[in-house]
């Protein structure tokens, strides 16, 4: 590593935190970004710093953005009796792509793990009863990832939230849309099979 | 796309101009960037601009430094005898990781390529030249990419070079080590064949 000039081994070394980047990628961005004209450089850097500096957590559904509510919460033409409960801000682009939901979200800024000793107390699911509270949300969407925790940490809310008589419900498990029946792993399958529609 | 927070559709945008990078992985990453710890994520805005503003030319070979020299070219225990030529500042950091070469480099920061309106003016042949006046070298490895481009570079040089009485060579072409004879193409084989040494 003495061959490379310091200020560019450390710039490897920063691409190479990121996930997902290894060695040889971190040494192909870093030149890159030595390549690239002085201005698109320093807009690059610039745009992490006022990334990290403006965006914060909606008051409301804890969704990044920049204002004091996220552009979802802020939006009047969205549906607030409907409240989708995610794991991450990253959940909801993706739901959101889908085009197809027009409720809320609520991001709970990851799961219940005993393991990881992440309890129901660092989790933002006080601020989601304190919503709920208010008696205008008809139903739940439970959309956490079908792992172990994300399971157990639905099954924690819905039973909170039971008693309060809000419909809970859970997004559909099955087979990937584009998927192959011979490439799906038995648990999927069993889901799929269980889960199964009438066809009208 | 109007759901995602300005800031981060920004700093999302920027790391989808890296080479490589697609909209998704841009996503991660620009994620990731916002969860770091705020100094993490000021360190990493500070490395590019700090490398984008330090970092240049070394007098001698072009290779990218924070100093006058490159370190292979400060080094005094590098054998002056011989340069290796190759196309960009990556590949030195490539072939230094053989540490098997114990020579000096020269940078052309790119190849001769008329399609894309590159002839030798626009790379360092100039200044190779005058390195190879002093008569100090005795031999020159070419070290351009098997492309095209690159041998047209290489045999473009070594015709500059052979009237001045120094050795010039060309790295050996061959199966990758590790490679497999099927699934190597024509005519990596056929330059295996070409270039076969014997068993002593």
């Amino acid at each position: 590593m003495s061959q490379i000039a310091a200020p560019l081994a450390k710039l490897i070394e920063q691409f190479e935190r990121l996930p997902g980047i290894g060695r040889k990628t971190a040494q192909r961005l870093a030149f890159h970004v030595l390549s690239m004209p002085k201005g698109q450089a320093i807009g690059f850097a610039n745009a992490i710093i006022e990334a990290r500096e403006k965006i914060h957590r909606c008051k409301k559904c804890q969704n990044l953005t920049d204002k004091e509510l996220c552009p979802i919460c802020a939006n009047p033409s969205r549906d607030t009796k409907v409240i989708c409960v995610v794991e991450s801000a990253q959940d909801v682009v993706a739901l959101e792509r889908t085009r197809e939901y027009n409720g809320l979200y609520h991001v709970l800024e990851g799961v219940i793990s005993p393991l990881d000793g992440i309890g129901p107390d660092q989790l933002t699911i006080k601020e989601l009863m304190q919503r709920l509270s208010s008696g205008e949300v008809q139903e739940l969407i439970m959309a956490t990832n079908p792992t172990v925790e994300g399971e157990a940490t639905a099954s924690y809310i819905s039973r909170l939230v039971k008693p309060m008589n809000i419909k809970v419900t859970r997004l559909a498990y099955g087979i990937p849309v584009g998927g192959n029946l011979e490439y799906a792993d038995e648990v999927t399958l069993s889901r799929a099979l269980e889960g199964r529609n009438e066809i009208k």
